[in-house]
């Protein structure tokens, strides 16, 4: 039941030069089910990534961040479906780097030079020897060359609660050079990314200098994934890594302040955004896709703030899903989201183009009729205009449904 | 479906001497509803009351505050359900006024001396007149005696999505003079008080001086009311009033930390905390009732953020509500439960008597049984040790079901 989600289709998606993807079953948690994804990367790409804010995080992150670090250039990223390998202590981190090790000798390069994600239960043990077993039938289904199917697989091949694989993709010229970005994304519940999402991979084979790097997956994470919630469950394995190949013909990029480097970012920022987008879509039980823009704030953090107070209250949520105009109970997440000297004779707030409330109280023109039109829609813009300054932000949420409940109190069984 | 909570019977309360109640019929948004309360208070007795940070307060929270400010010694309190008059502007402030007005006119007081409360939905213009009309009708009801009855009458008058009436007693011996304390409390939804409640009333016939009364009400808030959450949200119409009519024959208190009010206090403590927990166990779909008890930590302020953090997780909530051991889930909100320095190695998760978790990972002889067994309970215990330090808290909270999802879909229809 995700909210205007469709399956990406392979000719909807522009392959990258120098990425190639390969998806097996490796039969993780369940059978019959693709669960193991290698993504081989040719020498000489830039790469870059940003991990969960969360400091239970789990073993994968902890090896991520140790392999960037080392500095030696990506060549291989290694996902499992099934278990997050989180709250797994010590003998989680022996596993997470077995793995990375059977990956780098099958591949001939430095161990460091692999970065492990996994995804699923937390606090189960990560059954490492059948991720092990199953790497040559995914080097196998990598095979030699690129192309677009490989980001549809991968897309299905890192999939736990999503219905909907998510990807995206774009060209743009660089410098007179085409230039090509594609991204894939999963999560539907634990999520409400700080940093990063649950999982999120962007590649480009633009020529992008390795130090921008972190800079740029930053400026992307905090665009895109940074927006979005589904139940304010900020998730223990949150990684977005994004891939420069260097495969495109102009030269590098240097600066993101270029004019070349501000097209790239626009353009990355507008997939990677999809992507986000995608998540709340298929957020656990969504029925609605929600659009929380707050206007008039002194600084674009307290009006993400109050954005994040909106989207996370189970009240509004509910009302969303009812479709019921019960429109106060954003008015007191406004009045709780923290700001001390908010003064509510000054918020106005519309639902789409519904004027609701002004100075604080109920719009004398609003008609209940009105406020139900909107809220029967499935995609809602709530709009919260504070008369403070001139900064504004915007976060992404969806509905709280019957669905949500059942798939998380069913998950494990 | 309230978790162990039963309606109160008049022989379980004692009447306060000073205080009388009379409830009616006022058809403030339904017909056939107790839905009008008022108290009177004789002369001479000291009153305090804490109120909601949420700064988009009720019409009627600001009145209170300015009538306690005044100083005239408070008389009455005059409580509606059915509209919260919130989010309604300066019109809500003069309706509130015009009830206060009345009340005083009918009992020949000031009005600073009538504390206005409203519970029900935001938003909406509170019909004044209605209540104005069941003014005389309540102070009938009130009669010319004190009675344990008119409590019972009194917590059935201000519930609204409560499916049980909550109030509590005790007595007890200040210098060598028997005292009795009697509250009534309100709230299943919207409930995560900061400061005060959705509505709590507490009154005790003890003498307390006057200038004591706000820090008493704010020692019982913070050791009860504040320490409770159903769904995280703040609402607009927190109200939390403490009574003491002085009519009981000992010295006046002029301090809680002598011998006497420190008894007084921890007496009233008692009646305070079980008031706020009948609100979690009947919280809006509660199936369980659990306690989160965060120990080993620098301060309580981070015990407390990290027992919030799991109390407001939606995936921790319907593991409950599921009796699924999906543990991993209480460790993800430890880790973002936003203390920066948190070390996950250091972390022990305990449910009742089982050993769930050590230093940040699964115990080595931790069995999913155990965590089943003490999950199927209806009181559960979380755990948390951290070892970082010596402080603790506690917080108390309930389940997330489909039931909850109903309520909130279908409140206002």
């Amino acid at each position: 039941m995700a909210v205007h989600l469709f399956p990406p289709q392979a000719d909807q998606l522009h392959p990258i030069a120098g990425v190639r993807i390969g998806v097996t079953q490796a039969g993780i948690r369940k059978a019959d089910r693709k669960d193991l994804t290698v993504v081989l990367i040719d020498e000489g790409a830039s790469v870059g990534g940003v991990f969960t804010q969360n400091r239970f995080c789990a073993a994968p992150v902890q090896v991520c961040r140790e392999h960037l670090a080392a500095g030696h250039g990506i060549r291989a990223m290694l996902i499992n479906t099934g278990n997050a390998n989180a709250g797994t202590g010590q003998p989680g981190l022996m596993r997470a780097r077995a793995t990375c090790v059977a990956l780098a000798k099958a591949l001939d390069v430095a161990q460091e030079q692999v970065l492990p994600f996994s995804t699923g239960v937390i606090m189960e043990p990560l059954p490492h020897d059948r991720i092990m077993a199953g790497l040559p039938a995914a080097i196998e289904a990598a095979g030699h060359a690129t192309s677009a199917q490989q980001w549809v697989d991968a897309a299905e091949g890192i999939m736990t609660t999503d219905t909907v694989p998510k990807a995206a993709s774009t060209q743009l010229q660089v410098a007179g050079v085409t230039v090509s970005i594609t991204g894939i994304s999963k999560g539907a519940g634990m999520i409400r990314p700080n940093m990063a999402t649950m999982l999120g991979f962007l590649a480009t084979d633009a020529c992008v200098a390795p130090e921008l790097m972190q800079e740029l997956s930053l400026a992307l994470a905090e665009g895109s994934f940074n927006r979005v919630t589904v139940d304010g469950d900020t998730s223990t394995n949150d990684s977005f890594v994004v891939i420069a190949t260097h495969k495109a013909a102009h030269a590098p990029i240097t600066s993101l302040k270029s004019p070349e480097g501000q097209t790239l970012l626009q353009a990355m920022l507008q997939v990677a955004r999809q992507l986000a987008q995608a998540i709340v879509r298929d957020g656990e039980g969504a029925t609605k896709f929600i659009t929380i823009q707050v206007e008039g704030g002194r600084d674009s953090a307290e009006c993400r703030q109050v954005a994040y107070a909106i989207a996370h209250s189970p009240l509004v949520k509910t009302a969303f899903y009812a479709s019921d105009p019960n429109l106060g109970r954003i008015l007191a997440a406004v009045g709780y989201a923290g700001i001390a000297d908010l003064d509510q004779t000054g918020i106005d707030l519309y639902l789409d183009d519904v004027h609701v409330a002004i100075q604080g109280g109920r719009h004398p023109s609003y008609r209940e009729e009105d406020g139900q039109r909107v809220m029967k829609q499935t995609e809602i813009t709530v709009r919260v205009v504070m008369g403070r300054g001139n900064a504004s932000d915007t976060v992404w949420t969806c509905d709280l449904s019957h669905e949500y409940v059942t798939i998380n109190a069913d998950y494990r069984s």
